[in-house]
């Protein structure tokens, strides 16, 4: 039954989590197929996918030799492509943004791995989704384990427990931060991803920006979110309902999981190349109380979350250029929270603010993030 | 609005679960009214609970003064009785077994507290179940979690994992075990319960029977059921999916937690008085492999459920005989499982039995589980 087969557009297609996704399609050919490829800069990659998948339109930013039946077109044109049933942004940074809206537009599913998106336009997404009925599903392995604890629900949330893995240097002092390597940073305990977001999670920076997300996807207040250190990442994320009962959601940590559930919801499907739980593997499960002063990232993002307006996409931007400067061993790893809190401290927040005026924010955090470090990394060379 | 006020039979009304129920009922006066009640022994206290639920019906065993407009009645009566909504089963043995089929029959929905309903007779209830379109609601904790994580799930599931605090004894040497007494074996570490169930929890057999439950309840075969030990008692069971991803429910170990979901279902109540999970309760979940050899009434129970027919109706009787012999200091805690295995190996099991020959099974088993201890009791003395 061709009609049963879910047909995809991947944006992203060439990170992290866009490679997870054609996995999951490769192992449910009669399930899935990917009719939209949108790469990044590693061409060789995106000619190899279109290569196997054999996708019907394709974005590249760089140069690239294709198919004759493959048309290049550009993301925005892949996310809205009538055949389309389900738009994967797996891009990262606010590229995502522009094709997430027009995937909503054109009242398409979207599964949602990019953070950014929601964090900088939540309101506005949310608004979009809701008049033209797209369903948001997310990919995020925190959020899929807070919609499939809600699945079926009707009670009203008393609380969601996103869990962090603390990273690589949860047990680290301030002097020990300090020293810290891009090496050290990039070596996340549990979890294989992509950099940025495995800086992210160093910082605990990503926490805060998947409270943000949690935020919007779930219209729940951040007074009503709490985040726990869970090292072993085995438990996803809990929800609190009113009458003080939990649900949990667990699995090895695989992103596959939350990409699979969100391909093939409201099924599941049975995937041998799926690791399975042991029960071994749950004999010492410890869920922790954070500590904020630790984690100045987590906290910014918190703050910049509850102010809303143009502070979450300053937060988003500021961040984004820190990390990578810390990539370059331009920065130190405790500059990160430094340049991102100083950029918020510099900025003037806009209420209810239009796509545009979230955009110039961006590009206003952006210049401002990389001055603060050239200014203070001038003065250390004084 | 009256309409909304779920009206409730609760057999069993003087019983540990059966005092909870009415917690609850007394916790949401606008939500819940108990309209008959049907006690044990306790007249006192069923003396009380009437004059404070003002009860139209009751059924008592011993004699009791009771108000005018408050009629006697047969459980039977009181469970199928046109007003009321929700019959909860929380009367102990096989006392439940007819006012469950009586309530299935006139198509309430049941609440079911009684294990040995389903364990003796499971195979003819959900069949009257599905016919009368009754639906039975866990009371359990165990089942109450299980049903709380298939909620809204579509999907195949992979397996049950029960949990087992492990009781009082878990760590104990059969040197140990031999000594066991009965204030030791009331002990239990995490669970306020009723005597039977508390050495049933010892012994385990409690965990045997809940598999048993499952099987029917969730028509999941035993090759798909696995129990783990869980000392901390927060997780109350969980359920493996398809596609691998598990879901847990948590909570403070208190029956009102999984009673107040079976009455509130599909809703969720908040209630202050129900203690809230906090952090640091989490600090420490484990869930290890069981042990088999070391609680021989678990695989007892679990071979009679595999086996079928009258054997867990048999199991049943010859622990209920057993119990209550180690309660009286008749035999030893390790002749509990002697005498409930040795009962069954005297049995000659019936297949798809009916319900007369279910309770002959059950006559027989206690008898013969009698005559067991008697004839032991008579050598030992020799």
């Amino acid at each position: 039954m061709s009609n049963s087969i879910k047909k995809l557009a991947v944006l992203g297609s060439t990170g992290s989590i866009g490679q997870q996704v054609l996995d999951i399609v490769k192992d449910f050919p009669g399930k899935f197929r990917a009719v939209g490829l949108a790469g990044g800069k590693n061409t060789s990659l995106l000619a190899k996918q279109i290569n196997q998948f054999q996708p019907e339109l394709v974005y590249s930013p760089l140069k690239l030799n294709i198919p004759d039946k493959t048309k290049f077109s550009s993301m925005e044109e892949i996310a809205t492509h009538p055949e389309v049933d389900i738009v994967i942004i797996a891009t990262s940074g606010k590229a995502g943004l522009a094709p997430t809206l027009a995937a909503i537009r054109s009242g398409k599913k979207i599964a949602l791995a990019n953070k950014e998106a929601l964090v900088m336009a939540g309101e506005i997404i949310m608004a979009e989704a809701k008049r033209h009925q797209a369903q948001i599903l997310p990919i995020d392995s925190e959020h899929s384990a807070i919609w499939q604890c809600l699945s079926g629900e009707k009670a009203e949330v008393a609380r969601l427990i996103l869990t962090a893995s603390g990273g690589p240097f949860y047990h680290h002092s301030p002097t020990q931060l300090a020293k810290v390597t891009v090496e050290e940073a990039l070596r996340h305990p549990t979890w294989k991803m992509g950099r940025k977001v495995t800086i992210d999670s160093a910082t605990l920076m990503n926490k805060g920006l998947e409270a943000i997300e949690a935020h919007w996807l779930f219209s729940i207040p951040f007074s009503k979110i709490d985040i726990a250190i869970h090292p072993q990442s085995i438990i996803h994320s809990l929800v609190e309902f009113a009458d003080g009962s939990l649900k949990a959601q667990l699995s090895i940590p695989d992103m596959r999981f939350p990409i699979q559930y969100a391909l093939s919801y409201p099924k599941r499907l049975a995937n041998p190349r799926l690791p399975r739980i042991d029960l071994a593997q749950l004999n010492s499960l410890t869920l922790e109380t954070i500590n904020y002063s630790m984690f100045p990232c987590l906290q910014l993002a918190l703050d910049a979350g509850k102010k809303g307006g143009t502070y979450p996409a300053v937060l988003c931007a500021a961040d984004e250029i820190a990390v990578e400067l810390f990539l370059e061993q331009y920065i130190s790893f405790l500059d990160i929270a430094e340049t991102v809190a100083k950029t918020i401290g510099l900025h003037q927040g806009i209420t209810k603010p239009t796509l545009d005026e979230i955009l110039a924010a961006d590009e206003w955090a952006r210049d401002t993030a990389l001055k603060i470090t050239k200014k203070e990394s001038t003065c250390s060379k004084q």
